[in-house]
């Protein structure tokens, strides 16, 4: 266990705790108008996006992150036709949300224009072509802004963003004000899911965002999967208008993975009980 | 996200990854006749058990730890009343064990009686007095040789050693050799669990000790949980003569729940299924 | 060159280079109204007094440190009797000074008094009982509140402060009004030394602190030597009234030397000239 | 001082203590039949040659190393017209030693032919275009081999290699019978010099090397200089048949450096004596 000299990557996971990952390449290195943009290949983990110093994605784990993400929140929907995606400049994100074949229509609205352009030359692995599939719009603008001037409705509404506690530029779109808002776009069956953080290392912030969906929402589930290369276990929400996604039955998740001809490396229908049915990790909890 | 200067530990997670996790204070120092014992604190995680540079037990997580390995194996077998424990010479394991009020007789086998008596002065927050219950025999020997002499039956075995790829004291106890004779020990409805490293980073070590166990029992589950200060997800491994963990329906794990008088921190009936439903995470999975 | 793993201590070098050094101990830990105080050990430096994440003074280079700084300046002037040290509140500096025969008297000023308490105590290996000597006078109280108020005359000044770029509490002691004030207080034949950072990784820093020294005091001297545990060359700046520390002959030095009954582990009256023949390292230079 | 998260390089100082710098850039990578080449960029250093992650040269302190490797050596020869190189394999050394208008042929003997074609193309800011020096040959050879087989006669030899506790391809080259086949080479008034790693971290390897050039020369010096981006000072040795470094008059020195038309940034005929005069770092000196 000693080879870690030479090139390495120290990324905090907490204000506390990092790791450090010994690197073989450090392929790229732009700055965009929002944020540093750095592709890099790690021993462990394969080629990853790196913005601001935190992996985003990686070759090896980035599946575990965006299969998670996504695929919940859309089993979740009877029939999702029309999908928002907020962020998730790589393209992985509309990727999985494309192999659903009831999906007709996908928004994705990221701030960073240049970094979108950057996804789309660089990251192939990540995006797979995605950008090409004709039921994709891409809106380069403030997710805010897209909200209040959006007249369209959608089924399911996804929330790819840096953390909760990262660069302020995100910040907003952890608020109540701003989940009323996406939940006006929603139907009456929609299902919002966001991404949230640690709430093991950031307990109070998870909160905040935890308490600001269950203002708006009727239903909300918690989830957290580990994601190697973030160097911690990544939380979700999710925010549901009509259906509760730990009361599908089985057989239920099974038919709907059919009909939508799913093909996935980490998610499946026992998963989807399985992410539901285990807790999430809270220091305070640990303090009985 | 810059507190990390200062005093810090350096803690190996795979062969080219670490984790850097400050500490608040650094309170023993020993090294017995098998191992270096440091007992530390973390910022992060409170006060640790750390052997041969790794964490093996903090304040703040090691109740996800040995409720992971313990409670799926116990629930699984309808009455479990004799348990056998190999390793574990902080005292959580037995900890745990006790919890089921119809355990009888745990015997805990460590080949470490300096860690032992250690852990029984100084990790009190570990033990809970686990140690002083009448039920408990503690007996200091090679976990291979105990079970060369051993007559008694039990009910279930439980694994909790250092990792597979570790040091070299533990290796001898994940091979089919030692099962087979653990198998021995065990009544007809007998369960083994073991803790089995990562999967992820380790998995060439990791898939011998599946196929040693798969050789052995003729049921095999498999989980893994998120060990934070570990820096990745903990496998485990069960094998078992006559029911499937996964098979137990929700009901039942309640009323066993509820019968066995059970308080837990992370463990529940539901988590159970959980942990069994959620994939384990594997790189080469991650290569299609 | 692998044993890294395990207790570590991650000191800032610069502002993007730190030094990794393994702690064998982490021995007290205590908070002043001034700063945070630890004891640690390293395993390549021993035991070492660390002031807010900073190392101060190990058992292994603090010779090295304190001899450069104290008798460069002592040796030149011809016959120092009171000398005046501010900072310095391990004590080690007072030692170095004591060593000088003709020292009659030593005031050292330290802002810190449960510091100083603290050293008294649990620094014995640092001070070799100097807080003892009856030359000796300790004033706690802010260096320019005593220098304000002052009526005292003094031959040599030391200043041992924390960096000139670290925490604020000492910048205010590296401006050419504080260098007046010395200045006032030291005889016709006055010699001032003050430590000065890194002229490497903090040039500007050093070259305003070089500049308040030059609009004071008519000769002006730099030099530096490694310090082993700061990962760096410290720099040392001498302001002096008369006499030229790299003007006095070899001979001279010798003569001081052995008259003053000095005994050394770094200096010597080569060591003398060799610092200052040595050229400081800076990073313009680097670049013609 | 908190700008350490991002890509970084860890490189070992000692067996325990270890240096963490920012990376900037990554450009280059490659192995050849001896040794892993890497190009990085530091923050603090700007770019570097590293092999076998260890830093050989950085643009900001490389002409600290080189300067103080050559030129005090070929300051001590009165007139040196002959000079072999054993390794260095950068060019940076023969630069500095082409300065010397008086040397008319360069010999340097790197076993790395790879690494100096590597270096040749890509470091032009280390060699300065002194491969095409007219007076420079490169033989790609074993140096005990080209040693054994030379008929030819040097005026000084420079050994740039790979610290003698590092990779095993050096160490033969700091052993007595390699110095006895370099005296051999060298004419009446010959000086050899060999950098020779840290002799406070790495003493005892250190006093060994000393001990070998004492064997076979009869003059022997000992200096060293801080490298930066090394972390440490690295120590040097001189054997000398009839002049000794440190007794030439420092008038001498300048009339030299004016005759051979010396342009320097660090070397100085004053700090010529500096390094002679300062004492060497020596951990056992620290334990009186």
């Amino acid at each position: 266990m000693s080879e870690l000299f030479g090139a390495t990557f120290l990324q905090p996971v907490s204000n506390t705790t990092a790791l450090l990952m010994r690197l073989k390449r450090l392929t790229l290195h732009t700055r965009t108008q929002f944020q540093e943009v750095v592709i890099a290949e790690f021993e462990d983990f394969g080629r990853a996006l790196v913005l601001d110093n935190l992996v985003q994605s990686t070759e090896l784990d980035e599946h575990i992150y965006h299969e998670s993400l996504v695929h919940i929140a859309l089993m979740t929907h009877p029939l999702p036709k029309k999908v928002l995606v907020v962020g998730g400049g790589e393209g992985a994100t509309i990727r999985e949300v494309l192999k659903h074949s009831c999906v007709e229509r996908v928004v994705m609205v990221d701030i960073d224009g240049e970094l979108v352009e950057y996804a789309k030359k660089h990251l192939e692995f990540m995006h797979k072509g995605a950008f090409n599939d004709p039921r994709v719009e891409v809106v380069i603008m403030d997710g805010r802004e897209y909200v209040d001037g959006c007249r369209e409705t959608f089924d399911v509404a996804v929330m790819d963003l840096t953390d909760p506690y990262g660069p302020p530029i995100a910040r907003e779109l952890y608020t109540d004000e701003f989940y009323s808002k996406i939940s006006k776009l929603l139907s009456e069956e929609g299902v919002m899911v966001t991404q949230a953080g640690s709430s093991f290392f950031f307990e109070e912030v998870y909160d905040s965002v935890l308490d600001a969906v269950k203002r708006v929402f009727p239903i909300v589930r918690e989830y957290n999967v580990w994601v190697p290369a973030f160097g911690y276990t990544c939380n979700f929400i999710i925010g549901s208008k009509k259906y509760d996604p730990i009361a599908i039955p089985l057989e239920e998740l099974k038919k709907r993975f059919k009909e939508r001809q799913l093909k996935m490396r980490f998610y499946t229908p026992q998963a989807h009980l399985g992410l539901l049915y285990t807790p999430i990790f809270r220091k305070s909890r640990s303090n009985p």
